[in-house]
Order: structure tokens, then C-alpha cells, then sequence
């Protein structure tokens, strides 16, 4: 077969023999060259850890899972009061059908959405950043787009496994149905939050419950499982989940507990996206879930659901949230806001 | 700083130094999980050359230019020989503007594109697949959208670098703007072929002639400089380019001759977007030109220009017509047709 070497313009090369995977030799990826100068500043002044620090740093039994957790959430916490006084947003806690939320309202409210509400599914690999740090995404969501923010501090691992989780969104999602009515509802998280929307998605179809005007899936954590290509193409290049073999997967195993990773109640990717709302997508370059939010992409495209897929060059995974200050972080969340009012 | 470690979940490696450049280990990357069997068999069959075998078999002259560029051209003729027997589609040879082109017309005109016309502008990094090669990806679109084209036989290098392909496509874009109107047109092209099209929106623009209904710029080559985050992290993984250093560097010098890379007329990226119409851009998750596609759909939305961004899981750069039978393929271009149906 001389012509499989042509259309790869090798035609010097025929009688070589190709190897099936793809051999990547020993070299470093320089910092984007295309994105903000912010952007880039956040990645040099960080740093991008390499495989084996990240390996060394998975928790391995109960108790460093908790240390860890203990040690994220104490640091998130200072972000999260920083960017609330930064955007003078109005925090209060409140109970909503026994899960604990947090109704946050911006200085401003913007004219499209004053009746609007949008329940807010936090990230964290779904066991970070329960109590206050919770609130990051829903702050930035309520400033941004000037829209009243519900943000679920839903249970998690270990102390609280699937599907835990689901369930308080779940709760929180039809006593808003209640209050608020469904066309004024819009739903979304990044990461296992993201995750999460999609499972309450198929969950409303499965009980006929009525789905929100639209809803936002950054980066979804949509397959536990280590099968999406970008899970291996990023490894060490994402500088936010550096890889699947460390804490991740570690993670995915203590939220799933005794259900198998590929199962459709904690990997909504394998389930059905029918019936869903028109979703948002958001993914970078750089991205670990990458293959993730453009394999959701597809199945929604696949049965008529309408969508947006926006991947931004040189973009970690959630690194729109983590360096919320970047010019991307700020364009992403406007075409989120230009999304919610299509519709 | 302790925060930016946090934010990594890495807060046991707080005291480590971290690298700006991701180190990547060597290491080997599986043939796509999550696509479909017929692509992992194209993949497999054909094997991913290294970035070594790649850059050996770059031309250095104009003879192994020639010659690399002739047997591309022999081999990509077969193929197109067997895809317009496979389709029954009907090729006649035209003169249009002093330009020659193919009109491609399928067995089935599609009611919704009865009236229209596709004009197709082929790929091959502005060097090879001159003559009936040029037909690959018209045959595709007219067979499976059902829509008449007119494929472009423009001049290329090493006889005619730059501007003489968009020349070229200017004299047959305003020859059907005569005779079929703008209202009929649609323009499109892969790869060389993408960023032609772009090139020919900015040109139209700026000489305040009719854009066509929409457009189609599939994994384009927007940019020859080596800038995008994408051309280093897919090297060695994206099976047909491979690697950026060697024929893509070659022929992106042979096609601008004098004029510098990074300059619009070459590189439309550094372009303005403003004035375009509705725009369809395909890539996949190991494209090596994701970065390039991205990159133009970020600039097409910041202008306000509907853009429909579509990246399939473990595509290679134009693997979908590579591959064309492929399900992720015939999903493309089912994509692209009810994207052009609904302006």
C-alpha cells in the first residue's frame, strides 16, 4: 500500500514500517504563544508541575484524602472571599429541600435575565470545595452576566458517594421548578460539575420533569473512565489536571464507590441526550477533557440538540476559572451570557 | 504562593520548583479509543510515521520538490479516479476567467440545493494535489450534500507562489457571482483550502463585493507561522501532518515566496474578520491545525459572525476526508449540509 505513505505527503518513507500508537520522544511545550499576555502570565508565575510530582501527590487511603481536601478547601476559601468582595456580590446561605445552597445576588442584575435564576453545580473532581469555596463559578456567573445565582453545596466523598451528589441537585433543581417555573431557569457547572448537569439532565427526561431554558457544561467530567484521546494527548501539558493515573482516578473511584466507572449514573456520557435543553460547551487547546466536551458535543448534535462549542487556544482544563482575570476567562462567560438570552 | 498549588489539587509538592514548559516525557499515545472501528483500522493499517521520518522525507530543492509533489499527485489521482466511480458523479473540465475548474455534479441534486452552487477550494499545503486530485473533497460534498460544485484548479508552487492561488479564486468566485448570484453561492475548502477561503472573505470585503450564503473552512490553514499551542502539542500525534518542521515549513515558504508568514494575505488569521457570512469549521482532537481552527472561530464570534464549530474525537488533521469512509466522515459532512440548509 504505497498509498497510505502519500497521503501523508511521505512518499520518501514507503518502505519504512509505522508503528500503530503514536511515538512522542522526550521535548517540552512552550507556553502558548497565541493567547493574552494575562494568560500567560498566570502560566509562568505558576509553573506546570510534571507527571510524577502529580503522581506523588494522589491520597491513598481515608485519611489523605481528607488532609488533601482539608488543604484545597482552605485555599479556595481565600479565593472565593477575595472574588466576593472584588465583585460586591451578596452571598446568603439558605436550606432548600435539606441540601444547603447559597443564593448569590450581583450589584447589578442585568435586564435579560432579572427573572431568571441559575442553579450553579460546583466542580472539584467531586469531592473539592464543598462549604464556601463552592461558590467560585456562581460568583463569577452572577457578576458576569448580572443574573441571581443558586449554587448547590451538594454532599460528596468519602463521607458521601454516588449518588449523593445528583440527588441534593436534583432536590434543589425542582423546588426552583416550583418557585420559579422552568422557563426562567437556567442550570450549568464546569468540571464534575458539569458532570453533574448532565446527569440531572437525563434524569429530568427519564422522569418527565421539565428541563430549564438552556443549560452550561464547561469541560464536562462526562466519563470517568480513562478513554477520551485527549486524557492521553494532554497528559503533563493540562497544567490544571497534569494526569488521569493521579488524583483523578483516585477520585472517580471514591465518588462512583460500587458503580462501574462507564455506568451512565456517575459517566453521563454513555447515557441518552435526548430531549435535552440547548448547551453551552467550553473547552482549551490544552484541555485533559477536551475529548470529553467534544464527545458530548456530538452526542447532542447527533439527536438535534442545539449547541455551542466554544475551545479556546492554549486553555487548561478550567483554566477560565482558575485565571478568572485572563481576557479568555472574560470572553467565555460573555458568549455564555449571548448564549443564555437566544433563548 | 501557596494557592497555585492548590488550584492543581498539588498542595503536598508546594515546596517544588515548577517548570513554564510542560516536560513531556517520552511516551507512547493508543490509537484512539472512543472513535469508530473503521477509523481505528485506518489508523492502524496505516501506522503513524515519526517526526524523524517525517522531517527525512522533507523536499530541500526544487527537484525533490517536484519529484515529492509528483508522486503525491499520482497516488492522490487514484483515489480520486476510484471516489468518482464510487459516487457516479459527472467531472467536466471548464475554463472560467482564464482559471481552469471541474464542475462536480452528483447523481442526486438535494431539493434544498437545487439552485445552488458550492464552489470548492482543495487543500495540499499550496503545493500538491494540482489537476483531477483537486477533486477529492468536491466529489464528497457534491455526492453527499447533492449539490453541484465547481472545484478550482489553482496555480500553485514552486511556478507560482503566492498571490496567484487567490487570484485564481477570486476570477472563478466573481465569474459565478455573475451567473448564479450570491444567494446561490456557497465557498468552502480543507486545510490550503481553508485558509483560500478565508483569504477570499477578507478580499470580497474589502473590495465591497457580495460574500457568498455561508461558508466552509475545515481544520484551515490560517496561519503559517509555527504559533499555534496545537502545532506543538500534537506533533507526532496528528498522523498526517506529523510535524510542523518539515514539509509544512517548506511549502509554507515555497507558496508566500517573499511575503512574510505571518502577514493576512498569506495568513489570514492576522486578517479582519468583520463582514464574513456564516462560517462551519471542522477539526478533531489530535489536529495539529485545532489551534488554527479555533483560533479563526474565536475571531468570527468576536466580530458577531454564527459560526458552528464542530472537533471530532481522534481526528487527524482532514482525516474525515482522509478517511472518508468513515462514520465520523459521513457526520461531518451531514453537519456541513444542514449547516448550509439554514442560512
Amino acid at each position: 500500500m504505497r498509498l497510505r505513505f502519500v497521503l501523508l505527503w511521505l512518499s520518501f518513507i514507503s518502505t519504512a514500517v509505522l508503528a500503530t500508537e503514536a511515538d512522542m520522544t522526550e521535548r517540552q511545550i512552550p507556553v502558548p504563544i497565541a493567547v493574552s499576555d494575562e494568560l500567560k502570565h498566570a502560566i509562568t508565575q505558576f509553573g506546570i508541575p510534571t507527571v510524577q510530582q502529580a503522581l506523588d501527590s494522589t491520597p491513598t487511603d481515608k485519611e489523605t484524602w481528607l488532609a488533601l481536601i482539608h488543604s484545597v478547601n482552605t485555599e479556595q476559601k481565600k479565593k472565593v472571599k477575595k472574588m466576593r468582595k472584588q465583585y460586591n456580590v451578596n452571598v446568603e446561605m439558605m436550606n432548600i429541600n435539606g441540601v444547603t445552597v447559597r443564593k448569590i445576588v450581583p450589584a447589578t442584575l442585568s435586564d435579560k435575565f432579572k427573572s431568571k435564576v441559575y442553579l450553579d453545580v460546583h466542580g472539584g473532581a467531586y469531592v473539592f470545595f464543598a462549604g464556601l469555596p463552592s461558590i467560585e463559578e456562581g460568583i463569577l456567573i452572577a457578576h458576569r452576566l448580572g443574573i441571581e445565582v443558586i449554587s448547590v453545596d451538594y454532599q460528596m466523598p468519602p463521607h458521601a458517594p454516588s449518588p449523593a451528589a445528583l440527588n441534593d441537585v436534583f432536590s434543589v433543581y425542582t423546588a426552583l421548578l416550583e418557585t420559579h417555573g422552568a422557563h426562567n431557569m437556567f442550570v450549568g457547572g464546569t468540571s464534575a460539575g458539569g458532570g453533574l448537569v448532565l446527569g440531572l439532565m437525563q434524569r429530568l427526561v427519564n422522569e418527565n420533569i421539565a428541563t430549564p431554558v438552556a443549560i452550561y457544561a464547561g469541560t464536562p467530567w462526562a466519563d470517568l473512565t480513562k478513554t477520551g484521546d485527549s486524557l492521553y494527548i494532554n497528559e503533563g501539558v493540562d497544567r490544571i489536571l497534569i494526569t488521569y493515573d493521579g488524583v483523578l482516578k483516585a477520585a472517580a473511584n471514591l465518588y462512583a464507590n460500587k458503580i462501574a466507572l462507564n455506568h451512565s449514573s456517575v459517566s453521563p456520557l454513555y447515557g441518552n441526550f435526548e430531549g435535552f435543553p440547548p448547551t453551552f460547551l467550553l473547552s482549551g487547546t490544552r484541555d485533559m477533557f477536551l475529548s470529553d466536551t467534544v464527545r458530548v458535543n456530538r452526542k447532542l448534535r447527533e439527536v438535534g440538540v442545539p449547541t455551542q462549542l466554544e475551545v479556546f487556544e492554549g486553555i487548561s482544563h478550567a483554566e477560565y476559572l482558575v485565571a478568572y482575570e485572563t481576557p479568555e476567562s472574560v470572553a467565555a462567560y460573555a458568549e455564555l451570557g449571548a448564549f443564555f438570552s437566544k433563548w
